[in-house]
């Protein structure tokens, strides 16, 4: 099998900035579980990315990040609006519903994204004790189909979200890959477009591990501390997830390898769509690709190159581009999927 | 304050062996999520050092470990027997409560060691449905109080359990300074002692994160997968957890670290034995020292080595040996405290 | 308003030989909880009427009942597949995600009712850590949509479910009222169908409270008494409702009293049905009529008779006929509704 | 067996006036889950009572009635803190930590009666987030062991709650006894007390089925119809729970109940006590009497009258009067059991 293949960016390594940073943070003794120096510095740096009133806490993983943040600002009887697709949803082994205690509501959204038209039929039952009340509605950014919500998408969702006593949550494990494609400030399409609480992704962008809960309004973050070290996610070590985010804030390296990792995906959705059997079904606007490739040819190619199908029914494929992506691990793809459908 | 201190194990830095694995690990794609070559070998190591019938899982901290461990063998309705100063009864902010649903029965003991006397009156109420069902004897190896069970402690309390239809936990966080303590091997002191699931810990042996959870008895390791996604414990990039693993129990670096600890705290103790003013409230059998410091000093003390007071009633201060403190961390420290206290 | 109207069978009071079993079992002193003759004897009848190997369990009321069932025969990571409009989805106020800590996985169905074609894409990820894991298919016998599961669609789901490693669960709150429907035995639409657990209902049959968990195949019991005692279900002074439940199943009391609110429901809808104005939208298999009313009209109605408006978007009603809906209600009713509409 | 045993107040049945409430509210069809007259009745009787602004729920019975209203006022990362013998404690099988995620802090109270010393110790650690965060003081009243707190014990109680961020919560099973021994209407020993929740209790004086969650500070209530329906204790045909509460709240049907059963335990306590072979072991506030009786006696008389033994260790039993006991029940075991232990 190929050294990089275009399954995840989670398969991929660890940026050597990174690497570095943790063996630079390694010095000495530090209070464990955030109140050293490291940890100080990484969450002036948020600051300084996404707010000065925003309350930072690091988590080990994604997963983590998305449940812990929910529960913070839900209770069990409430209700979390999502996409079907949403990985909060699918991806998470129903963790959310076993952590928070609240029902999801799922919308069917071909693109991943939500819309307020699809959301306003939920808010029936509103005051009525038989059902689960609605109180977020939380979408990915990028979404899980390769998808990116507009500073005016998210806008209108968290006014909708707002005006309906509800809160906006973004699953931002790709939220560098959505800044990138929208030419943003992370700040731009966070706090300025009305999210209330957000994840965001370290690993998916070249980082070992750790993602940051951040909650724009200082009302929810209060009980954050309790909730995260009884979600099992305060670690001990804390300064070399710090460590690692400090070197993902600076010198631009989250856009650097986000811009890569985009440009990668567009090279990689412009080389597939020269491909007569095969259809891209997402427009490229992030790091992922998905197409539909004829069935009879897939087993083939996942001999050479490991990726996931996303949907069975029509053979529909994901696949990812990393911040390591090469144009060469590209074009090696893209002929070797060229003669393998000829 | 001085660079390293005795606060905590988990204060500590990263071994230069297992930061030299992870660099080597990160190198091109692989499987996320464990598939991976260097999960497999590390899992293999395990099940040299652990016997060859053990399953083993990986996941980012202690706490998950705990509690993730004792959710695989638990139903909501039963009870956990701990000692009332066990790491799952007060150092966890109720995770375990809130997560496997169970009651924590705890038993009151000086020296952190639970014995069978004191778990019997426990059993009353054994198929009564008004009350908890006890299913689970946890302890912690060494414990929290710096002790250590001894093989023929740990059999009698397996034993014991196996009559009553419980299971034996043990929280392992310093499960190398116990085997080291004891001249044993790691298995001699589980398998072989009757241990059921463990929670084997790295971190304060010079890991930067990650514990494994492990299972004697493959008939409860089996939803556990499911368990640790749910439980939000599934780290993405396994494969810089496993090689962490790998150095760990390669080389003898976990006997080699444990034991450079548990000798640090052994001076620490003589040194401090000597100090009229100072005394010892527990025999050091691992890597820690639990001495009463006369109220009056701690505050300069902590000036200069911040620590943490164990007991505010008596004044009962904790020491923590590391694998990176030196002779003369102890010989400074004690200097200063003996000047502090004339 | 009306005495009597049709806004729901649980608006009903309580059937004159229930409030007699009640007063006649008003003797003296039993054990409470459970262990007492009256239980012994309801018990027995139960086992009369479902077969004599199942486990019977009374509970306060119906959202316990299904529950509690699900939960005794479901793991956290697990999941329950069930109709989008079932009373466990919508009419539970999140109670199944939130004490099972499963996923509901939902199928739309407009007439309630659950098929094997509409489940099988449920089951891509099986074995699939990231995803929970199908465990259940709930259905609702009657539907909340007033329609009936014939035997041979029962047994279909069941074997479709036993072939996949799933179990049958049964929302039995009118299970009467199709039995009746089914002219079957109890036993017919349930022990010998397939079904492993399931709720059985006295309130919406003219009981004051209780409800029965039933478990058919007797692994999926044995925790039943201490799920029950910890969800809060166990009633102190059992005898009453265990009264109430023998004088239900003597006599043939749930088959007279669900062939009249079926025959009551019949006659509702053969009269909406000759009214130009309105349309019947499922076919009146049981005790409830689905009709869509022009919205103008509805609330002109809801003054003299309340009623719930079940589907806002087409103006679609329920209307539900009881144990003691007379024909004259029903005539009343349609009169006032004739002469609303003209 | 005796028709009328000490086993336990739940062991009685329903009070006649009760049994005439509940067959008077069978009358024509009322909205079902609580939108009916008879329960706004017993609401404004309840406010008669308790006091203006209290906020009412009706719940069917005791623990769920103590879970729940816990529930409503603590957060899974905080604790409790109660009576070692607390019901909530030792008989609710673990539902209090289930349900509320919360841990239990315990202290151990021979009386059963908590006292501010005894609770100051459990405070340490406010702040930290490795530790629970104590949020409730549960007291029962009157207690588990027969004993009451007098109104100034619980305003001390109160205060100290008040003054450390706490709230005070009451297990109200047996509060009319307790009021009844104190010669206090309900609200001076609970609202005036500085109670903030508390559950009534009903079936231990001669209801059927049914308790009260109150709620003194309306802060505490807004999310309870929620709670209570998730928590599958809202009842669907309310209005017998509300005829039973009507029944037992007028012409001092709670107080001429309570008062009868702490006659009759004062006199089978004086009786006891001129037995020399039996000891007293808690002073007679209620209509419980506890006392140590040889154990080689106990098997005989439970032939005859069966009861519970509380404490295995030193043949304690538990004898409860209730409000059917009659001076001849008194009398005639007193005398079986001196004939026994001659």
């Amino acid at each position: 099998m190929s050294k990089r293949s275009f399954a995840s960016d989670n398969n991929a390594g660890i940026h050597a900035e990174v690497i570095e940073a943790i063996a630079a943070a390694n010095d000495g003794h530090v209070i464990a579980y955030g109140d050293d120096p490291f940890t100080a510095r990484a969450v002036k740096l948020f600051q300084k990315h996404f707010g000065r009133d925003t309350a930072v806490y690091f988590v080990y993983g994604g997963t983590g990040a998305n449940v812990l943040g929910l529960k913070a600002i839900t209770k069990p009887h409430e209700a979390i609006i999502c996409a079907e697709t949403a990985h909060v949803n699918v991806d998470e082994c129903g963790a959310p519903e076993n952590f928070t205690g609240c029902k999801l509501l799922t919308v069917s959204t071909p693109d991943g994204k939500l819309r307020v038209e699809q959301i306003k039929p939920l808010l029936h039952g509103v005051g009525v004790e038989h059902h689960v009340q609605p109180r977020v509605i939380s979408v990915s950014q990028a979404t899980e189909m390769g998808t990116v919500y507009t500073k005016k998408e998210l806008k209108t969702l968290a006014d909708f979200a707002h005006d309906h006593n509800l809160l906006l949550h973004v699953d931002g494990a790709r939220l560098a890959n959505a800044a990138v494609s929208l030419k943003a400030s992370l700040k731009e399409i966070t706090a300025e477009a009305g999210v209330d609480v957000l994840s965001f992704g370290g690993t998916k962008n070249g980082m070992m591990y750790g993602e940051a809960v951040i909650f724009f309004n200082k009302n929810f973050g209060g009980d954050f501390k309790y909730i995260r070290k009884q979600g099992m996610h305060l670690p001990s070590k804390m300064r070399y997830i710090s460590a690692q985010f400090q070197a993902l804030l600076s010198d631009d390296l989250w856009r650097r390898s986000a811009a890569h990792s985009n440009r990668m995906a567009q090279l990689l959705g412009s080389e597939l769509a020269k491909i007569q059997q095969v259809q891209l079904t997402q427009p490229v606007e992030a790091n992922g690709v998905f197409a539909v490739i004829p069935r009879k040819y897939v087993p083939q190619l996942q001999k050479k190159y490991f990726f996931y199908v996303w949907n069975e029914e029509i053979s529909e494929v994901r696949l990812m581009a990393s911040f390591d992506t090469t144009e060469n691990d590209v074009r090696d793809f893209v002929a070797f999927l060229r003669k393998t459908v000829q």
